[in-house]
């Protein structure tokens, strides 16, 4: 048995099930081991991204970390983008980085450089293995890393030596700790039930990571009931359940002059499993944070708590009656030759089945579904958390591998798509069951939008070449057939709802082009 | 004027020509600023290792620095790995980066993370400007510390409040430093050539960097003649002109057995802008260093030096007599059914046009081209000098930029391709006249080499799984065609040719898959 070995046995040992690798030379040894250690699945990815985001994906759905494996510090890099969105969502990721043999690192061959710098700013944990009898068990604290509340990237950097050097067999798999968040004291919750009536309806409680969850929304509805105070959920969760009866809230807007303005009447902001708010980009003239000076901030739990726990136990300090019930019900299927997002969104809620993972990047072209949303089935919805696009299509594949019984839903735009689109290569291999709505407007919209809000009306040649994806045209049903999807291109409602069905019901992965 | 309009006024009058950008909301001055300042070209593509390969690529070809323009800390992180290629191929290049308003930072928004960290490992230089009034001399020190001997990647943090915030105008553009390269000094060509004389034929001249263009090449022939030396050349050249009767000389060889065996018989090895070989991965057994240890080492000229100078220095002091020029012909043009490595090599060496520049990422497949093209007419050849994969077609677009009145001839690997083939959207946006001469043989062959050097002779299914790329089978010519390039798929050598013929007389980017 060598490290690598080794490694994997601890790693199955302690409930890792899924392995998303690109791996390169110096992963030689964890690919052979993933032949010796059979309960841990892999999935190739043709390019990193996909499997830093799949495993982002599959981490949400699961909350158990899937391993990586990584080609050095280019590799890393060029999984970065979606390890910095794993982080912000506080996923459980381990990345095994392999890295030139230990003696050979002073050579500065080619493929050399500083693997650590480049891991740092999107990793919680980040260690090097110096010898192969400690591989394991620094496999092991990676795993405890990532699971520590409340989740995050973990980055395992392994000379090729000490995957290939032979260990003792014998010795047991290194135990992960234990992680359990912290459960919040009754004098916090004692101090917010107060507040919370005392500013009534001025009041907001801001949701955030575990409280987005089902029961937690439901108990926040109770303590709305019991108070009048308003409830807002953070932009940008990692995952949020929605529909199927569950209460929605509105989250705090992604413009800085709308956000303001929500929140101008607050005089208390309570926090639940959520940040302060801050605005996605600093603009002239608008502050970092749109909460009002004069709103007293209130932290009931943070993102490490046990935000559930909680919140029952304020409903409770608030003797908080049952929330009622508003029956919402689907939108109509959209029909006829015009399709706007208004009937893409339609469709999609009108259509999506029980059970469903929404996938969003769709930015700009995402606005009316999830609005709509609201009256669909149960289902889930995993946001761009970290605003580095690219997300979409490797976090599908990561939460179809993670729940194989639900039918994963990709709406994303096509700039954010171009990314990462060897995605859907992997969905095709492993035969994942995601439909992507591929939202193509042909455009970065978001960068017009910004380019005007900077002052450019009228941009010049670099201002529209630089924001316009319509020249030359992608053709989006080309490019998923060459990577072994089907894929269909509509352009009319009646098409639309005709593709959605087809491909929600064909096992495997499929792709709608929306021509917007 | 704002700060970015100053810079890029100040990029410009320092010999900036070309920005190579995938742009975000922080970097919406900096696309403004294009529109002020024409002389600069921008280009975009549409992932962030797409412009900062094609910055590489413009870089090798012209010796100055073109713009990236880069979103944040993920943006970077997706161009690092061909921001490392350039880093090897010491390729002048300076990478805009947009972060937040300064007075956003500390706010934390999901976008932000630690962008020095990241940009390090692959820049030589790193700054952060921090107001508006240093932006541009900022980036006139960018240019300089890119220009700097032997050339690298610089890498300039713009928080957006320095580029929207107004300047003075009339301030004039700061001016770069000149640079140039040092001059080797008589007592030490004279002890190389006293050396190379007492050696004879178990002397290695060893040829990197600058030498490898045709004058280097020429005076080395020289030296050989004079001294009876063996020359080579240091493997994967940022750039390197072969063909039209210019001397071949072997390169160092790829994996350390090879490399210790070639190098067995010196006793002196003589560095001529190249550095001591070092094995491109550390294998059980072998060396990281190939040259024996009872072979003497010799620095003439580093990288950072003039090494032509010192060449031609060399020859005077040896009295050297002009190199026997040997007739070289081009390989017969391939006929028939069969299509392997050595039809393709004779193919292209066969029909390559005068001037051609060709990319080469083909890892196992170049193997044939490269003996053949011996005979071509005068071309360069530009190599993978990082080993991150990726760089291909990138690189591709900017030789292309760079050189408007020469074909660029990719040939490229298609597991390498994968990775950044968004490029080719750019080549058929900008009408590029780049031919890419797609490899596939649906594998990752070298690694399935490399399993079989680390001792799996009959991987099981994660081996196998992760080391192909058949299943399913990437159609190239849809792919090329999803992005506006026109494609062909063939399988005989009589359609090969055929379609090398048709795409090189062909303006404008073309693709031939290469069923191998």
């Amino acid at each position: 048995m060598n490290g690598a070995e080794q490694l994997l046995r601890t790693a199955a040992d302690n409930g890792v099930t899924a392995c998303f690798a690109n791996p390169g030379t110096t992963e030689m040894q964890l690919v052979a081991a993933l032949d010796t250690e059979r309960r841990i699945r892999p999935v190739l990815g043709l390019f990193e991204g996909v499997a830093t985001g799949a495993a982002d994906g599959f981490g949400r759905m699961t909350g158990l970390p899937a391993l990586t494996i990584l080609h050095l510090g280019p590799g890393l890099a060029n999984g970065l983008a979606n390890l910095h969105n794993a982080r912000r969502a506080h996923t459980p990721v381990v990345n095994l980085v392999g890295d030139h043999a230990t003696w050979h690192r002073d050579a500065d061959a080619p493929l050399t450089s500083d693997i650590e710098s480049l891991a740092r700013p999107m990793s919680t944990w980040v260690h090097t293995t110096e010898r192969a009898d400690q591989l394991a068990a620094d496999g092991a604290r990676a795993i405890s890393a990532a699971l520590a509340p409340p989740g995050g990237v973990a980055t395992l950097i392994i000379p090729q030596d000490t995957a290939w050097t032979d260990v003792d067999a014998a010795e047991p798999s290194a135990p992960i700790e234990p992680s359990t968040r912290a459960l919040v004291g009754p004098p916090v919750i004692d101090d917010v039930a107060a507040a919370l009536r005392e500013h009534g309806e001025r009041a907001v409680v801001l949701l955030g990571a575990s409280a987005l969850r089902s029961d937690g929304l439901l108990v926040a509805a109770r303590v709305q009931a019991a108070t009048g105070c308003r409830i807002l959920t953070q932009g940008m969760p990692a995952r949020v359940e929605r529909g199927g009866g569950l209460p929605s809230f509105a989250s705090v807007p992604y413009f800085p002059e709308q956000a303001t303005e929500a929140l101008a009447p607050a005089t208390l902001m309570v926090l639940v499993g959520a940040t302060d708010p801050v605005s996605f980009f600093g603009y002239p003239g608008q502050p970092s944070r749109p909460r009002p000076d004069s709103c007293q901030l209130l932290g009931m739990a943070t993102p490490e708590d046990d935000a559930i726990h909680a919140l029952d136990a304020l409903a409770t300090a608030l003797d908080a009656p049952a929330a009622p019930v508003s029956a919402v019900e689907r939108p109509q299927l959209p029909t006829g030759s015009t399709l706007g997002l208004s009937q893409l969104g339609a469709a999609l809620a009108a259509l999506q089945p029980e059970g469903a993972i929404v996938v969003d990047e769709a930015i700009t072209s995402g606005a009316a579904y999830a609005a709509m949303a609201v009256g669909a089935p149960s289902h889930d919805v995993l946001a761009l958390t970290g605003g580095a696009i690219g997300q979409g299509l490797p976090v599908a594949v990561g939460a179809a591998v993670a729940c194989p019984d639900r039918r994963v839903i990709a709406l994303q735009a096509d700039g954010s798509a171009m990314y990462t689109f060897q995605a859907l290569w992997t969905m095709a291999r492993e035969s994942l069951d995601v439909t992507v709505v591929l939202c193509a407007n042909r455009t970065y919209r978001i960068l017009q939008v910004e380019l005007m809000r900077a002052g450019v009306v009228e941009p010049g040649p670099a201002g529209v070449g630089l924001t316009d994806l319509g020249h030359p045209s992608i053709d989006w049903v080309q490019l998923a057939s060459g990577l072994g999807v089907m894929a269909r291109s509509v352009d009319t409602a009646d098409d639309l709802v005709d593709a959605l069905r087809v491909s929600l019901a064909t096992p495997g992965p499929s792709l709608v082009e929306v021509r917007l």
